[in-house]
């Protein structure tokens, strides 16, 4: 079975040996290693791919997590094959509601085949939509709207999340919490074609340019690498010449972005695609 | 009605006053003059677009071609307005024969309201088209391809066309043909999404930046300004993960391009868009 | 002489016809005209540089505002000949004190040949180097630094400035102010190497790519068109690995950026370069 | 010391365990590992860099070695501490001599504390600079210039050279090469500033955009990254308006790109900076 090994902490002295010798002492096949050292912010970061026998499996999570409790890190293990039932969502919010709500319908509707374990906002305004769907809430913003990033992963590991989706999350995740979820489990919405739009106002920079093609990209978040190459899905439509921005935006928010959302978050859970050295393809 | 007047000669001393002048002097109102200069060419361009009594239009071209004889400038006179029957269009072709087979069907079949008068091609390969669908024909290019662009302006002056189409043509207009044609008279095919895709090799790079979104782009071309600004249409198309380039270029040529184009020469045509101050812009 | 017209109104109905009317009825030469069009902001520009006989410079200023009073026009007649002394300069700051420093200083040596006639601010910050050399202040910004725009061309027109210089002055001029002071009168000194560093944080970009080379540019602002191909003067200065961004950026706020503004205004007054056509050429 | 070991087979299955089997067996300290799997092209390739003690280092290249042949690899043994003696370079050139020439010279003069062992071209252009300095010389290029990779490898590995110089050679080497001799040991010189002009034609991409600023890069070449973050040393120098082309890229090629090439490998051999994952730090 393949198996997913995420490890975050302060240096690269005694952080890749321990984790490394361990899965090389139990006879798994290594796929892949990817590794990453940012002096600047004291982060040091590693995701191991392995192909493991599956009576190894029980042993594995519990022999790593104290290997990380002895030595400082923050290792996390991971089965995309692990579960028996529907991979479990973890929906991220700010202020609009379509793509969620989109979202939630589809599973509802047996459409995408998975659980909405829980919902997530740095904003308060997609709450009553939690509750409309009776799944469990919680607020991770200030007054300001300023995410608690580690309350966000806290949730994350006690909801016993498969997939964190981006669904118009209008925040950053920092590269701790991109390393600590690596190896494609993390799935945004971004409402703009990438890579021609990446910024924080797709639409308007669009329209700025004079492009008549306006769309959104689901994707995978890769720390440290260029989103633009990790796409899930992308969808698209047309404007006609006069049209407002404004009606451009109401267009794209309540049906283009929530048709990109769905549909991506359907491909990930019925593993059509997958992350393969940071490039999607298809299984 | 609205006229628009080009001028193209080897400097700025005496080619704007003698137009200006003249065009002042006939009590028409100024719409928009632009004015170009490119010292290391000795190219010297002037685009004026003024709107005109009826009355005054018959005395109009020929007077202003006897001030550009006299002056030793290329002078042009169009009015969108002055032909009482279809626009003519000039089909320029290279190798690719889909988007010009298009739209000739779409003018056979009456979708496309204007006249295919003249076909021409820096290489052979759309000739046969040309002679199935009894077009005039008229090889631009020597051996290696390379065009004779004074004969193709001379070619379009002598069918005396309204449209200039780049349908798939492969070769880069120079600056003082785009003048002499210039106020919304040249419309190309490119077989990208633009502005993100402009090089000659669109498909390639966005297969390259592992996008979904495959698109072409119609739109005027206008003297050095960035071609994104004048789109006139846009389509697109979506490919799946793993499938081929030769796969995605396949059905971006045969189906995709052919219909931009088509839908692009009918806004063209049926005077739904206009260019205006380097824009498009809904009628 | 050179004479320079701009003209801005709230449309392009009646504006160009009486301008260019009147020029042409003056027998001038027309080196130049450019016009712009922005619908959505309801602005109408126009610029028209002629060529005139010294005898009818007094007449044309007077008249030419007498016509743009008469039509609702904000018209400017301005000529870099017509002065007999040194140009006059407006120099525009926010919190950045080094530039207008050194240029205060290279006025004061005699190595620019022009006159501080007026400092303005969005900022309070640099009042005090008015102060201690002698040059009239103007406060513009509001308690958030908000400029007054309006208020920024009234007093250089009272203060009758040739140039105005951005000396790290850190709002960006309407469209309208940039078209009143068009033809080459509003130099710009930009912190970082143009056409590759843009945006308002260069030294944080070009860090971000782990560049070694770090720069300065002056340049002419001109309206509607990319800033970069209008540079005066860029100076560069080299940092060397493990330099901190913090010493990075101190070099060049205090050494290299003002040396670029000091001699780019140089180049001006000493009107070794010029704007023509959009393009900076030797004189 | 510092060892770099490099890996590259035609699959991940069963390339990246050995040696990683092997070297956790060593009791070294890891410090970096990269993977990359580019399925297109069947190539996969691995780098793992070390800390060991040296009195293993005399085992370690012929053990792995013996691995890599036993298991159909290509696996490469360095360390930057390895040789006593100065580090041996090999010159690849093409066409310009005056990078390569500068840095015979500053070899020469001591300037340069390494060997210039070998010398390459793609075309002979330089062989009769390896004569004069009594350099051997391989030529690896056809008689269109198509150079064989396979060959350069060949004579960097039979030169047993440290560090390979592409002092203006003008062809990209492919994925494999740069795998194999990966961490650090590629040095290139681009002929114009990082990240802005990274093209085959970068003085006149920086013409068009009418720049003043003209420079040369010296980086390491580093498989699958965008080259601009791998800088070790940019030289500029500034050209006057109206300065023709063909003049500024004489005074690049003949004085601004020999000066940064004889400075980067100078860094490089002093090193004083090397490579830490993907980005050049001070030692």
């Amino acid at each position: 079975m393949q198996v997913v090994i995420t490890a975050v902490g302060p240096d690269n002295r005694g952080l890749a040996d321990p984790i490394i010798h361990y899965v090389t002492g139990l006879g798994s096949n290594i796929a892949e290693i990817q590794m990453y050292d940012h002096d600047e912010q004291s982060l040091f970061a590693m995701l191991v791919r392995i192909e493991l026998d599956e009576d190894r499996w029980p042993a594995l999570r519990p022999e790593l997590t104290a290997i990380g409790q002895s030595k400082g890190l923050s290792v996390r293990v991971w089965s995309p094959e692990e579960r028996k039932g529907k991979p479990r969502l973890a929906l991220c919010t700010t202020v609009r509601p379509e793509p969620a709500l989109a979202l939630l319908r589809a599973i509802r509707d047996g459409q995408v085949n998975a659980e909405a374990a829980v919902m997530l906002g740095n904003r308060p305004n997609c709450r009553s939509l939690a509750e409309q769907f009776g799944v469990d809430w919680h607020s991770v913003g200030d007054d300001q709207g300023v995410a608690d990033d580690e309350r966000i992963l806290d949730v994350c590991d006690e909801y016993e999340i498969d997939y964190i989706v981006l669904a118009r999350y209008m925040r950053v995740l920092p590269p701790s919490s991109c390393w600590k979820y690596a190896g494609g489990r993390i799935i945004n919405l971004h409402h703009g074609l990438l890579p021609a739009f990446p910024g924080i106002r797709p639409y308007h920079e669009a329209f700025a340019s004079r492009m008549l093609t306006y769309g959104a990209t689901c994707h995978f978040i890769v720390p440290e690498l260029d989103a633009g190459n990790q796409i899930i899905y992308q969808s698209t439509f047309t404007a006609s010449h006069g049209m407002k921005l404004d009606e451009i935006i109401r267009r794209g928010q309540e049906d283009n972005e929530p048709h990109c959302l769905v549909e991506g978050v359907r491909r990930v859970v019925d593993r059509e695609i997958q992350l393969h050295f940071h490039r999607v393809v298809a299984r």
